[in-house]
């Protein structure tokens, strides 16, 4: 009897954008390794699995890469199948592409199971299309973790050329527009922070690029993912959130475009 | 009785990558209007829905764009509920943007529902990571239809500053390589062809940026979508792919990295 790992995307939040496969490896998992941040409901699918939280959080101390690692190549060779579930999709900016080399490397049979990346499905959520006919034919991904991750990517790409979704950026967001218009970004590029999109607790901020950095997120929960647009495109999106939101209260905490 | 729009995504292909919301979607839909591409076994969960082709294709006869958007704002002042579904995400390369603007200024209801989109998907269905921990901490997403759009967002981004994703782009990846060539990329650098990703006709092909201009894609399908992926991410793709689809007829067509 050999077990078999699959690697889950859990999407942005709602368990409704859980893909059908998702739900069905859950459904069947008897061991179940999920990150901070993946919500109750969704844990709950997995109804036959010891259940262990694996997550890393800002701040706090957490289990090394190497660790999980070895929990999960032990347990399948103990005959489980094992669910190693990660907000958004497993293969954007999650350590999946380690886990999967380890699992390789180690002989354990696996699988990949896309999920809902927060990086289009934040904005999409909060109406913002990341592309658009006219304002952006491309966007780039980056996190906004480290300054040593960003900076490169962030310098390397054109000022105004496309649309820039910053992942895991809200602490840094302040730097991250500093660092924009010094690269000749304008301060007047829109931009906005999707907060907990998708959830009863959403929150979508929308202002210039100036603003970014003192933008008044307070209210919402201080561990609400958020991820940040600044392009063109969140002109479309005000426009397409007013009609998706008509009540200004589960829209935004703060406009300015 | 007013009607109600969702624009839907359908994923990469699979019906088991759709997400809950799309599948109950379509099963609760009168009205299904579809892009080409959408596998019919997806389709067929709309089994109470009228169903209408309104896709473009390459060098065929296509419906405007207008045309769909006044179909819709019809039929849903008739008070159906519509299932407009497209390919991967619908704010990713889909107008979506357009028909949500175009719904808001007809105050027609609708929302969004995301689906996977091909430029995560299809490369993580292929085993190919866009990130990865020392290889690229961001990737960036283009169309590859016209040159007019895929130009100046290829122009600036810096030479292997982060992984490229180029969608609808196969009959122009000769030209996209020469321009990246010219641009600094080096020759060698890997890049991959993931070709009706996640389906049973799926083919990866693997080589360096010099010889995407002539890899042979020619036993695939013609219609297949096709994702190429350009970056060092391919590398430990390939390691990942080669765990993944153990028996070589599944893999490739032709690996070279």
């Amino acid at each position: 009897m050999s077990g078999f790992v699959s690697l889950v995307g859990a999407g942005p939040g709602d368990p409704e954008l859980l893909t059908l496969k998702a739900a069905r490896r859950l459904a069947e998992a008897d061991l179940l390794l999920y990150d901070a941040l993946v919500s109750p409901e969704i844990l709950d699918l997995a109804s036959g699995a010891q259940r262990f939280s694996v997550g890393k959080r800002a701040g706090r101390p957490s289990i090394a890469q190497e660790t999980i690692h070895r929990l999960m190549i032990r347990e399948a060779t103990r005959g489980k199948r094992i669910v190693r579930l990660k907000c958004g999709d497993p293969f954007v900016l999650g350590r999946g592409g380690e886990e999967a080399l380890a699992l390789a490397a180690a002989g354990i049979a696996f699988e990949v199971v896309p999920g809902l990346t927060t990086a289009v499905s934040a904005p999409a959520l909060s109406g913002i299309p990341v592309t658009h006919r006219g304002l952006a034919s491309g966007f780039a991904v980056v996190s906004g973790h480290a300054e040593a991750a960003y900076r490169p990517v962030l310098e390397s790409v054109a000022p105004g050329s496309l649309t820039l979704v910053i992942l895991m950026g809200l602490a840094s967001r302040a730097a991250i527009a500093r660092l924009l218009v010094s690269r000749g970004w304008s301060v007047a590029t829109p931009a906005a922070v999707c907060l907990a999109a998708g959830t009863d607790r959403a929150l979508t901020w929308i202002g210039a690029l100036d603003a970014l950095g003192t933008a008044p997120l307070s209210r919402a929960h201080p561990d609400a993912p958020g991820t940040i647009v600044i392009g063109e495109v969140v002109k479309a999106g005000a426009a397409i959130a007013a009609a998706l939101f008509p009540h200004p209260a589960a829209l935004a905490e703060s406009q300015a475009v």
